[in-house]
Formats: C-alpha cells, structure tokens, sequence
C-alpha cells in the first residue's frame, strides 16, 4: 500500500508543527534530501536565515540499507539551537545518527528534531511530528514531478 | 503589485526546466533559502543524492543591500558538474557572487545554473530559466504557512 502526499496535506502538517514546536532556535538543518522543502517552508515561517542541509545515504529506493552514512555537514559554530527536521523517522537511523555525529562535533549547541511522519518502531524519536507512519508515502516532491511529465 | 506564485505553477515550470536543461551533472546546490524547494525537487527527479546546500544574505524583505555575503559552502570534491539553482535571478548579484567563489575554490568542477525567474538586468544570466520576472513574487513557500496560520 502507498500513500500519496500531497503538497496540501503537507501544508497542513507544516502548520501543526509549528503549533506544536515550543522552542526557540536560531538554526534548521533539512536532512537532503527528505527535509529540504520542509526545512525552506519553516526557515521561511520562522524567519531564520540559517537553514541549512546535510546529507545522508540510507535508503536505495523502498530497500534499507544496513548503512547511514553522512556526509557535508554543516559549520555551527556560529549556532546555539538547532532544529534538525526530516520528512520520515522511519528506523530512526539516519536521524540518531546525524544526532550523534552532529552532536559529538558541536558539544555547544543543542539540538532539537522535527519531522511530519514518525514510526513508532524507530529507534530514536523526535522531539515534535505530525502523522504516524503506517505504509509507504510518496511524498509530492518525489513523485509530482517525474510522473506528470512522463504524461506529456 | 505582487505576484502570487503556487505550488501549481512552480510544479509547471519544474517540468519546463526539465525540458529545458540539457546537461549531465551529478550534483545539485540550492541557494538558501530560495533555492530550495527547487533543488529538493529536481535532485528527486534526476535521482541525484548530492543535493547541497549555499547561504547568501542579500535581501534584506523588499529591500535590496548593497552587499551579499556566502557562507555554508559545500564541499565539492567528489563533484563534477554542479548546477546551480535559485528562485530568482533579480539582481544577479547572489548567483554571480556564488559562481565567482565557487568556480575559484572548485576550479575542476563545471558550474552551471537554473533558476525559475529571470530579471533581464540582471548582471549574471542564468543557463536555464523558465519566466521573466515582472514584478515582486509571493512564492509560496514564503507566504502559505504565514498567511493560513494566522488566519487559523
């Protein structure tokens, strides 16, 4: 079963989770490429300028890789709380590990996590999300644009 | 006057751009924060993991600052062909400023850009665009959480 998200819905959620974020931070890191659009939405709402991104390799298609690894990580010295955000905490690994990482290399910041869909199996939880996760999801900037324009 | 521009339209001109584009590259870095959605998008579409991320300041809301300053360079090492994306070239001072240091730090890599307005006095000309800019554009990813949220 796939669940198709639409840009509306995710709107929608966008605006949940700003209700639900209590939280004061200066700096959103979008998890690329999942978090991106959801890291502009709020760097936009919340006015922050330092919306970044890092990378990660976990998943390869609907398989999961027995890996994350991570790569382009921003510089944060100039940072004191950070909001990481990502669209899904799926297994929880690419988020725990980019907790940890990010964490080790930033001892001074503290670090908050967001994401819209969150499974209660995963093995880290962030600290605010929106929607359980139930089955696959084809999120709007995965599947819009490809399937369109084989259309035309 | 200002220009409401949705998640409709922006999808429309994705695919125009698209078409457009005709170049291989394998790495993608949106200009933050307006760049990306776009680049979120397209690294999808063209099914590319290095989707990074640039920092600029150089608005300052509708007014212009004489000066723009990058910071958050990627690193580009493993990179190629790198395009560029915003969500407008106006001035052309972001995007020539983001050519000029990244071509001079990353002389191996190739460096092309795309954008989905384009202002004809612009001192830099995108390779790819999809519309002229006539007025000041309401993006939507600026304005649809702000707005509705208050409405709420």
């Amino acid at each position: 079963m796939r669940y198709y998200y639409s840009y509306t819905e995710f709107l929608s959620d966008c605006k949940q989770l700003t209700q639900n974020i209590e939280w004061n931070f200066d700096t959103i890191i979008g998890i690329s490429r999942g978090g991106l659009t959801l890291s502009h939405l709020l760097g936009e709402y919340y006015n922050i300028r330092k919306v970044y991104s890092v990378n990660t390799i976990g998943y390869d298609d609907t398989n999961k890789r027995d890996q994350v690894e991570i790569f382009n990580i921003p510089n944060l010295h100039e940072s004191t709380n950070v909001l990481i955000v990502d669209d899904i905490v799926d297994s929880g690994d690419t988020l725990k590990l980019v907790l940890d990482i990010l964490s080790h290399k930033y001892p001074n910041c503290t670090f908050r996590s967001a994401s819209l869909f969150y499974k209660d199996t995963a093995i880290v939880k962030p600290n605010w999300y929106v929607q359980d996760a139930k089955s696959w999801i084809d999120f709007f900037w995965t599947v819009d644009l490809s399937s369109d324009s084989n259309a035309t």
